[in-house]
């Protein structure tokens, strides 16, 4: 067992009123990890609050959250512990209210300067879940009823369903664990997927419909204007995931998608599989992030952005 | 270990020319079973052929198939095994070539009739796949290289990702020691995943921007015309899942697909989550299936269908 994991454990022993932080607009991973560990504090009989910059997304609303989800911190705490936190800023408008020295962080990002007085940083995890579910092995917590659940949802969103490369032998024989231990899996995963509002199918069916692709199907783009989203009644986060659609399409190596912004500038997102690097784009247009996972904005107008990008794209593979 | 998975191993070991058989317009788990099997076989030093009525389909043509793919019974053959049928008509234009007294069935599907000389179903298995997977076990072949990638294919598709009810412990640990004897994971997803054509985006967007809520969003419903079929460059295939997608939108209980056939007839199908039965609702039709999915055939136009489905399962629904 990792050092930092043991000192984590520890101190969670030996203090009360622990504030569970994740990082804002949390995620599967986030809610999940975060909760799972409220689970493990209220089976511990301590007292704790899940404390996140921001509300409960409604997406999730259907899972065991043990105790209610506040959006501040709370004004006297033990010890705070951040999860599936990258860096300090993730925490939004709770960073400045966070003392560095009562915290504790539990996170897999690569890059995490480890910014707690403890830092558990395992990016071999495939989800920061993943690693609670060990913690909870330490603190001697079965793995059963809500906290299951919570470990589970971290687990698979974090992993598009058990399908991306961070997937271990680990991460699965922990699920087949959570399972014996009485996780509905089916129930489980119905309430996860099923919680698509109709404008959503609307906004992505258009957007999808309106699908080009570049230099003989290597690359494809979409195109999110400002009048779809008002007139399907959308909003960002609707537009989550939509630039992997793009990939879906046979052939298809390099994804772009662009958004109007209300301010008429555009934002850029691109994708890659394998050894196309879109990052070196990006970076041409003053944006950044990885090989496979890039992006930035530029001017608009939007159709103008889309061509530009998938002929910048274009050059970059020679095609 | 099931007698009848003992008899089949000792049949293979003892027998050479086996031809290796699974259901019509085969899906993810009766290609990977297949020629995982085949896989297993040419480890034994076999000879054998992978046969099926149909060809084998486009989005699988990049796995690892150990062999030619041929769409008739081999003239001469010594042993026959069918695997992922539920009854013989599956095999289709197969089955009246084949010897019942020299054929073995392997396969997970309920009312299995048992058609062949030696007969192992097991129901509660995920999928074909995982079965295969214990004979080659029994058989002492390692599930590393192109027989891993086989089954997991098997498993992954019929368990929709791991997610349906029917994923069980052993189902995981199986691909958690798939994934540690070698199998690329996130490589073999992409694979899988990434074999959409633009035409079939173009059918999706289009039947999906077209979903309309009846009952204060409790019943989906979605129409897919010869029109669109043919303007999009797509067939029925393109079609397969497009009715789960009804069941996304949050508050759906039960899903309408209807389809117009080249006669002007409708398809139809049904689907629903939990305690909704729909099946009595194809049976009022003259109809089939399971409580959960079902289907049959009405006549048209298309939008009276339609209407005329969603209007009965609500009725049904008491909404």
């Amino acid at each position: 067992m990792p050092t930092p994991m043991r000192d984590i454990a520890r101190i969670l022993r030996e203090h009360d009123d622990i504030a569970v932080l994740s990082h804002e607009n949390p995620d599967g991973d986030a809610v999940g990890s975060a909760a799972a560990l409220g689970h493990i504090l209220a089976r511990l009989g301590k007292r704790f609050v899940l404390a996140n910059a921001s509300p409960l997304p409604g997406q999730f609303s259907w899972m065991d959250i043990p105790g209610p989800w506040t959006t501040a911190m709370p004004a006297v705490y033990g010890y705070a512990v951040a999860l599936d936190c990258g860096d300090g800023p993730r925490l939004g408008a709770l960073e400045k209210a966070v003392d560095p020295t009562r915290l504790c962080v539990i996170d897999h990002h690569l890059g995490n300067p480890g910014f707690g007085a403890v830092n558990w940083v395992d990016t071999a995890a495939s989800s920061t879940g993943e690693m609670v579910a060990a913690l909870a092995d330490e603190l001697g917590v079965p793995l059963d009823g809500g906290l299951g659940e919570c470990l589970y949802v971290a687990m698979v969103t974090d992993t598009g369903d058990f399908s991306f490369s961070s997937t271990r032998p680990e991460t699965l024989e922990l699920a087949a664990r959570i399972l014996r231990a009485g996780l509905d899996l089916g129930q489980t995963n119905a309430r996860l997927r099923n919680q698509w509002s109709l404008s959503r199918i609307r906004l992505w069916s258009e957007v999808m419909g309106g699908m080009t692709l570049h230099s003989g199907g290597v690359i494809g783009s979409i195109a999110i204007s400002r009048e779809t989203m008002a007139r399907t009644g959308t909003s960002v986060e609707d537009c989550d995931g939509l630039v992997n659609w793009v990939l879906r399409v046979r052939g298809v190596r390099a994804a772009v998608a662009v958004r109007e912004l209300p301010d008429g500038r555009i934002k850029f997102s691109l994708r890659s599989v394998g050894d196309v690097d879109v990052q070196r784009v990006a970076a041409s247009f003053g944006g950044g992030g990885h090989k496979n996972a890039s992006g930035g904005s530029l001017d608009g107008p939007l159709a103008a952005a889309e061509a530009t990008l998938a002929a910048a794209v274009g050059a970059s593979l020679g095609v």
